[in-house]
């Protein structure tokens, strides 16, 4: 069905700390498992599109123009919470992930390993022995 | 103890892409929660101190320089694993952070909801029926 979820921000997008090219990335990440899924770039017209509709919208770099993530292959990213890091020069959204997030289509665009390993990183018994030394 | 866990790199620098200040933006994430904890960014001599100490080294925007997280406040940020994106244009860290991440105190520098909310987001009711909708 038609899902229309409107927010509010309690930050102007005037607040944000844009980088050289007038933007502001935004770290995307899956709301129930925090797996991070991509990093993309917000205008002001996309902030404010992404606040009125809840659906994830960013500005390509690429293609300079609106860029409503899904709309031509249905993987909508509908917002859960929207987060700004203390130099307000970041944002980091919560998001119900339709599909896949990367057009290669891999879940998340950060499938490749280029050092240290998945197994270090997950590896129960080294986490445990991580919070182990930490207690 | 001194920690010193070299790594090696399969990518190298010069096949990222960098964004307009040079630099290649790096997430971070904490490797036991997924919680991501900061954003900050390197160029090639910060890229290579990192795989070569295994300490999260960044290049600092507003000092210019080398800026090898934890150095001044023991806040270390050690490797655990690092992702590239599909198009090769940000990093993803995952780390064992020591302490706090953030200048201010917080584990994190997103601290500050702007949209949304954390109900929301971790509601296990919620989170349970969209599963449910998608199985």
């Amino acid at each position: 069905g038609i899902r229309m979820t409107s927010f509010e921000s309690i930050m102007d997008f005037a607040e944000f700390k844009l980088n050289s090219d007038g933007l502001i990335p935004v770290i995307v990440q899956d709301y129930k498992t925090n797996e991070v899924l991509m990093m993309a770039y917000m205008n002001e017209d996309a902030f404010e599109h992404t606040i009125k509709t809840g659906k994830m919208t960013y500005y390509s770099r690429s293609r300079q123009e609106r860029w409503i993530k899904g709309e031509t292959s249905g993987h909508f990213q509908y917002v859960k919470m929207l987060t700004v890091d203390c130099d307000k020069d970041t944002l980091l959204a919560k998001v119900e992930q339709i599909g896949a997030a990367c057009h290669t289509g891999n879940r998340t665009c950060f499938f490749q390993s280029i050092a240290g390993n998945d197994f270090d990183a997950k590896n129960p018994l080294q986490v445990f022995e991580s919070v182990y030394k930490t207690i």
